[in-house]
């Protein structure tokens, strides 16, 4: 591919999601990435295809045909979740690159699977992690990572800002059930805050959750979260999401040995203390100990070019090996921590990081036996990504 | 009563708190109120009243003397938690009126003995729980209790300003161990906090709880707390409390039917919905339906009495039947919720509410056993109760 100055990509689901990612490359938002194909199992998602895709575009039912079809370097994966894992197997082993959107599969065993799969092919995986193109949270990891603010001791994110009605819901047969989805806002909404989550505070170890399954809709899976976390260090963490929360909440604080970090409202406060903690516990003469700390403002370069420059990266990695937006293991990691909140929530017991993938398939299965489709038909939204990231899917 | 002008009181314990309480009343912060005696069986404390309390104030060694001695028509107890009970009692027996400084007791079942005591002498026994007198959690409580907001869905109190070093712990050697304090963070720190939730949210059913003990200083009680709780509306709950984080957090959201409430830095923003949520899920159109509203600041009178408010709403009780600021059940409800989270945190097992008083105590009494007291001698701080609440013990 050395010699391309664009990556002929190949877009595998044109829900809306995959519609959207279309238009972004139209539009001549990823100048590295030049459309060639598309594939919908939807008839009239491929009429909407045919009529609003350039007329060299492909236009296939099976995304199998799309990856066979020879006209694809890469392929964007944007199908329901359950079909990642089968179709980005498929197009690696075809000796295709792929960006999946998220989450990477709904069982940590399947992600698993992909990883391998791109590994043996020596192609590349990498998934929508979208969010980390914010500008709010690039300057929080550089932070973190920068080591002046010490260890973290605990963190605490209230993710409850995507409110959803019913109607959305009711948008597709598939929709918030066990054998569609495979979960509810741990899969759907949450992937881009549980990836954030351990890029800044590191992988959990343990989790105790509890999950509402249709708590606030007339669904089957979860839309209410509360998980309570175990980090390797002893620190501690929470995190709170939910669908049914309005007006809802993004507020995630990390407390660290030198300071305090707040991200809310796309402004992040940072307390610094100057020295550790640790220290000031064991050496300080003052019982009731204050520190001297007024909030700064972190300071950010301001761009947040979210989908676009996910493509752009894995567009930029493809042709001159610069880095993707996220490693495929990071893939794994968020599920890995999804799948661990979704079985503590059903078991009631406190889940140890790595899951038992056995226990978890097997939980899950059970659901998917009793799943029941929705009696709506399906509707795709004429998707936006202008309006925020916490609306994606 | 009812001829008198003042109510004659008595203080026993005349530690950190007692002798601000003292100091206070003399400073003629609580009018009605006259100090006639203060009891501590420590020699040095006993010195230190009879120098700086007028001559006229009689002081005992031991809180029963200055219960016998005819001098007062009610006490305030302000001595280590574990005496609270037996001291109430004797006073209520002896047809005095109890003011107890927080916790009520250690364990649920001797705080329901404080009030059968009451109601058998028919005498008024209420709680220090001076943060129901701050502006700000009495216009959330109007707030609340005026249904405007409708029902509580989640509330999250992330509750770690409290920062103690380890040598606020060696003040005492009874401090922060289970023989001498019976817990840590909860039940020296925490109470009001404990208190205002349930006064505000309601009392959750049930608990779960991760504890960290001697997790940030040397000692064997609790420094650390993470509790999720359910109430019986099937609304959910988060409580996070430490002495361990520098600079901490006092943050409460209370998400409700018709919009959200968030109490930090003493300012209240409520979004205010003007219909139901859940008429909203159900009724609207638009998936991704998003509150037009903006945060706006509930408005307070300003009044924030703390300590003196307690003191005066108890002579006013007394002296003209006025309210006191809690009544004698609040001191067990919130204790049973403190009992609640020790017990989940011990077993790492969900705890219903209310709790088995039976396993509490005999967890609690296992502790007690293996409990070796703290090796450094006593210490009394000037405290000083305009450093602000969250510094009081």
């Amino acid at each position: 591919m050395e010699n391309r100055k664009q990556i002929r990509l190949g877009v595998i689901g044109t829900g809306n999601m995959g519609s959207e990612h279309c238009r972004m490359i139209l539009e001549g938002k990823c100048p590295e990435v030049r459309l060639r194909a598309a594939a919908d199992l939807r008839p009239e998602r491929r009429e909407w295809a045919r009529k609003l895709l350039p007329e060299d575009t492909a236009v296939f039912a099976d995304g199998r045909e799309l990856i066979a079809s020879g006209l694809c370097d890469a392929v964007l994966i944007a199908t329901p979740h359950f079909q990642h894992e089968p179709l980005a197997v498929a197009a690696l082993e075809a000796g295709l690159h792929v960006l999946c959107e998220k989450p990477a599969a709904v069982q940590a065993d399947r992600a698993e699977r992909m990883i391998r799969a791109a590994e043996k092919a020596g192609k590349t995986l990498t998934f929508m992690f979208n969010q980390r193109t914010d500008c709010v949270y690039r300057a929080m990891k550089n932070l973190l990572a920068g080591g002046e603010m010490g260890a973290v001791k605990r963190m605490n994110w209230i993710i409850t800002d995507w409110y959803r009605t019913q109607r959305y819901y009711d948008s597709g047969s598939w929709r918030a059930t066990w054998a569609g989805e495979g979960g509810g806002v741990l899969l759907n909404q949450c992937p881009h805050q549980l990836d954030l989550l351990i890029w800044l505070c590191g992988m959990p170890c343990a989790v105790t959750a509890r999950c509402g399954e249709g708590k606030w809709h007339h669904i089957e899976v979860e839309d209410d979260v509360t998980a309570c976390l175990e980090f390797p260090n002893g620190a501690t963490g929470v995190f709170v999401a939910s669908t049914g929360d309005l007006p809802g909440t993004n507020r995630l604080e990390i407390d660290c040995e030198r300071g305090k970090i707040v991200c809310e409202d796309r402004q992040v406060k940072v307390w610094r203390l100057g020295m550790n903690e640790r220290e000031i516990c064991f050496g300080s003469d003052d019982p009731w100990y204050r520190a001297e700390t007024e909030a700064a403002l972190l300071e950010t370069d301001g761009e947040n070019p979210q989908h676009a420059g996910v493509i752009n990266a894995f567009a930029a990695h493809l042709l001159r090996g610069e880095p993707t937006v996220a490693e495929a293991e990071d893939g794994l990691r968020a599920l890995e921590l999804s799948n661990a909140i979704h079985l503590s929530g059903w078991t009631g017991e406190r889940v140890e990081i790595p899951v038992s993938r056995e226990a978890f398939d097997r939980e899950l299965d059970k659901r998917i036996a009793k799943s029941v489709p929705r009696t709506r038909g399906d509707i795709t939204y004429d998707t936006d990504h202008s309006r925020g990231g916490s609306r994606n899917n």
